[in-house]
């Protein structure tokens, strides 16, 4: 039998300069080009079976898609910058992939997915930020991989490669799933509902950093992800002026903050956690007119789904009826979702047995509750509702600085490591 | 006696020459750096001792300069489009001017003022907007004279001309004022502190258009300027993970919030009018992340001085109250300022007299309330304070579209009315 | 021709000691059973034709008539303390009357209102408080004229009395109208519109003291009387426990707090003065309980009753949204009202000349804005609508203590006073 | 040995004739005087040495204590009825007692806590109410035992009696709490301080009903008690004319609404449940005054003794700061306090295996999250503390209607089955 760790040590250096690439030309959410080109030109190269954009997600659950002038700005970005982008006729015009390697042998069916997409943030140019320092951070000015997801692909990729190559070992189907947009939950539940995992028997996922905050603590079997709907709103009202004629105005900004006060009154529940937040505000023009106009970005969370859509209801009736109150309008766009979901126990012990093989100093946490919200539970509670099994992992590494910091940084000795749990967690489930 | 009408009728041409130059470079408060100079050139010609920025200004009293980096874009633009900067040497660097005319004979000494600055507007490049189909709409984006201070010049300057032309008929002394600052009524309190006013008889100032919409209708005797404070505001809060830990950030939009909808119930007073309006607000960041810093810009009211002043006061408190309730922390800055004033009656009745001969027809309103604001009332009231009489009117004029809006434009007919109106109210103040 | 003010002077006592009787038996709106029963005894002994409750108001027009059981408990009151009901057979139960003297000459009809009821205060039982002292304070606990209303049926009763002595020498037609539920202007509307008044030429009205607090200062010319409207609310939620199952409430105080501070908003107005208050709030059980039942009380003024009314829409959208967006129902009952009025100026003259001939010492203000609410305004407007004149005076009077307060009491010289000045108006009228 | 079965049996008819006496004279927080003086009388009969009042409890420790006026009525009520008052000499006024049996043997001490005070409702006088039927209902208006302490009370003396029994047979020391003061949680931290307790080994206490509300359902192990505190708060403003002088006023209500929604603004907490709920409100006076007074009752509480008090503060801080910032005085007094806390596992085994054997059908459930508050957790810590065990357990009974509703009543059957439980505990404790 091959030598598995010996396979995952020769891409120790390649697995690097993967993730360098990916960091130097972050792509955000439904504009991934540059990026989703790349992977498929490996994943092809490797004798997958590639499926891009809407030949994988369904359409219909598309969430937060960008304006024309915003998506041909990305693809400028991407054609400049080397990017391939011959599959987008196959797409749809639709970012992300999946990739399948069928061993045509009788057998368990494995998804495994990766998240792509980077976030609006701006990178440092401080010194001692590495990515800036050694030349591969963000030439894309405001965006940004600060969440670990160039190091995701890179795993995955290196993953993909090393199953190639002992294909005649295996059984069953693997499925690569490269996701669009995880950031803004716009993505996954679109991903969700892709006719290629129907059948899938396991799905495994993990996340570099979070709480494993070292090279040497690693968690399984994360559960307690909170449902969360993302909600950006716009309150229009009547501007008049307001010193002459008050009255005539519709005070778009007093039903804003109304709607505000009020909605964060609303979180107490004996069920579990109940969440808002808004995040964000914007609008008015001169401080002597009535504010005509009012954008909010929010958020809502509950501990279940049940609790979560509830608190959805109640914020809608709220500024629905603060908008009626001020003679103003509320217009009210979900632009992103996840459900809640838990890890199999079954999963969490595999990796937990094997992480504890392969690296015996290592803290395990096995059993840890999320709190925040990851659209990775679509795809979750897909394969489970039709009796397979699911897990999400962290990857221990060090971190720079807080996820979403303008100098946020991996331990790149991590990528290797998640290559090898998750690749001996797919030979144990071929068992 | 020379016929002070033909004089005028002269200059019909030159007036709407001038006008349409200042509306081409249209610069906001405290940057009027191009339009100071081209005023200087034109009154030192005349034979003006000319006195500039600070040579006139009270430094103590200037609110809401810009930062340097906008002073630097400003120079540059003036620069760039013919301004001859040089007498900044002597104004410290502010803008705006005085002009006298001491005639050298016992007499009256009659202060006019005229104000400079543009507004924050994207001038119209619609074809039926005649400035533009014509040729002379603004070359500074997003600045435009949106509210006919280029023609408050043009009758400033050209009545300046006229003066000189017939200074020996004439005695006591002529002041104009060419104030900076009016729109963020930022300007109004350092001019009229001003060492040049302080002997002032009469004081006259006037505004084209407003509620005298058309060539025909003029308004003399206007009171009831609502006393008004501008002021801007920024609440400082922490973030935290609005899912994992938001029981860590101090929320610096609900802060907001909450003070903006507890200052608006705070207009209720038996002695008159009181007035509060959030305009703009801005701040928060990602959805999922506690709010850190929400500015916004306000303005309080009140029919008199006093009222205004109490209702400044009580909202600084519920601002200073609801930071520290909610943790956060608000930075409270007043950038602009006006008090109330009223015509006095005396003069107002001399103007009516004079338009009524010079225009028979017109619809001529006495004594009316404004309901707005204005900083000329600083030099209204210094003026009254120490014994002088002071006016404000409304020269009537066709308006394309409301002040402020991308479209206004005035009938250029009036500025020579205007004028006339002026100059037989000077001539019958010396008497 | 009989000397009037000898007349007057006869009913020096008389006077005070009416008034001290109704002190005594305070009644409140729609309650006050013995109080008509006493007027209706002296008009008819007066040779005037009585006409009862509603043989005089339109009983579409009551507003907030109690429940059976306080009338109850009233007519007991009303009954133990020598109160005659027999007219309630007549009245069809409501309270108030009008008395009218027909001359049987041509001439002009001039209607004269008192008001007749009491408040709901606990008057001072304190030595220094006369008629507590003197033994005719409230026998009806938490009931007191404190407005000084017993003084008004004082003088109103005197002044028929005369007229009918002196009306051999009077033409046309005199009618007294004493109306029922003022101080909750429950009663105006309905009074107003009364056939009785349909002819009116003159109608005059009076209140002892408010600004005039003085005996020798009196005001004539009232205006400016702030149209209003009296609402009770209740915010009907749903309980549930406040620690186990908070989210299984609808919390009514929630709602009644959010559209309390939400209506305070709403008072800025270029066109005149606007009001709320909400004056009273109860409601709620234990403490670790959602409260389920929220009372308030409220009013809303305004200078004009376009104001007034456009601000009660605008409350009761306010309420009944605030209501929906806590899953809350709002009942909302207007339970009184009355309309702006402003006092005719050939009237106020008239009145100024009588005053300044009987008292040539008296201050006497004319045209003077009220900036209160009283329900005579239906009356003033109905004779104003069809062509009367109307009139509103204030009678001067030292105040023990301001209006309302336990420890209210007049100057009892007033009285007399009063009667003169009306007397002298009404012959002026006459000619 | 002694059958310990049969002598619980022999109190049959006993136990239920002391808790219907109990129900008849219900009496409230600090006001148990008949109630004290029953209970001592039987404890002392039985051999106990019994301490009363404050040779109990910590009188620095007492919350919400009566005005004179209340207890004055109280003792009044207790001595028309039986009540033997002698011992308040002892007891400093206060109400409650402890109960002692020293064996004399060496041997561990066990405390027991049962609780006496009744609550502020007035009893249903339907025929289906049983004890309002059968003549036993309360006679104290407005007070009723409608949460089961008086079955408390019958339970703890008939354990006591049957312990005086079997005295022979035991070791160390039994000792009885009857806490005064448990509905408002105004008595628990006083009684929690007795030096009595500083040597507990074993704590037991027990509910009836709740969630066990069925005689063949009982629940040990109980936890997630949520820690809280009482409060009651005054705002105290300054009141004026709301038509005339609005301004003059400084607005109770605004404050009091402004504070409320506020203060439910805070609820979100990553680290568990937070609460606050104002469960009543009172104040203001006539519609068209500014209120100058408000009242409100309310409560916070947390998952955590640390987030109780984190939203104490910060709701004292909105309070405080809302007062100010509207002029405004916020007088906020602490009235009831109590931690969180947690059952000892060992206990909860122990009662299971108890219950088990002695009613093999029932349902048990150990370890369940209350999610409510109750003072004994004072006690339960203390012991804890000091190295001790503490258990609360609901005794399941059949329940006519919720707790605190005018027609509770319980299953008597589940009298017995307590002293049962408990009794069998305390003998398994002494081993």
């Amino acid at each position: 039998m091959t030598d598995l760790i010996k396979l995952c040590e020769n891409e120790r250096e390649n697995i690097i300069s993967i993730r360098r690439d990916f960091h130097k030309y972050p792509e955000v959410y439904w504009r991934e080009f540059r990026t989703t080109g790349k992977i498929g030109e490996y994943l092809s190269s490797f004798g997958y079976d590639v499926y891009y954009g809407n030949e994988v997600l369904k359409e219909d659950f598309v969430m937060n898609y960008p304006t024309k002038s915003e998506i041909d700005i990305a693809k400028d970005f991407a054609l400049k910058n080397g990017g391939n982008l011959d599959y987008l006729e196959k797409s749809g015009g639709y970012t992300g992939l999946a990739a399948v390697l069928d061993t045509g042998k009788i057998g368990k069916t494995i998804a495994l997915r990766f998240d792509i997409d980077a976030i609006d943030v701006i990178e440092s140019t401080d010194n001692d930020h590495r990515p800036y320092k050694e030349g591969f951070s963000s030439v894309n000015y405001g965006k940004a991989h600060c969440c670990g997801h160039d190091g995701h692909m890179a795993m995955g990729i290196t993953l993909a490669k090393i199953i190639s190559q002992i294909k005649s070992e295996l059984c069953g189907k693997i499925i690569f799933i490269f996701q669009a947009g995880e950031e803004t939950v716009a993505g996954g539940k679109s991903f969700s509902q892709s006719d290629l995992l129907k059948d899938t028997d396991y799905f495994l996922s993990a996340h570099l950093g979070i709480k494993a905050d070292k090279f040497d603590k690693d968690i399984v079997g994360v559960k307690g992800f909170l449902a969360t709907k993302k909600i950006d709103v716009t309150f229009y009202g009547k501007s008049s002026h307001a010193g002459v004629s008050p009255q005539l105005g519709n005070n778009a900004l007093l039903a804003a903050s109304t709607a505000i006060t009020s909605m964060y009154t609303l979180c107490q529940d004996g069920r579990g956690s109940r969440r808002v937040n808004v995040g964000a505000i914007n609008g008015g023009a001169a401080r002597n007119v009535i504010p005509d106009k009012i954008d909010i970005k929010m958020e809502v969370r509950g501990e279940t789904n049940e609790i979560c859509d509830d608190m959805y209801r109640e914020c809608v009736k709220v500024m629905e009826n603060v908008a009626v109150m001020y003679g103003v309008r509320a217009d009210i766009r979900v632009v992103g979702e996840a459900p809640g979901a838990e890890s199999d126990k079954e999963l969490a012990d595999i990796c937990e047995k094997i992480i504890k093989k392969l690296y015996p100093s290592h803290e395990v946490i096995n059993n840890w509750d999320f709190g925040a919200s990851e659209d990775v539970t679509f795809i979750m509670q897909r394969v489970q509702n039709r009796g397979g099994k699911s897990h999400y992992m962290m990857i221990g590494t060090e971190l720079a600085a807080p996820h979403h910091n303008p100098k946020f940084d991996i331990n790149e000795e991590s990528l290797i490591k998640g290559v090898k749990i998750l690749l001996l967690t797919v030979k144990e489930l071929q068992k």
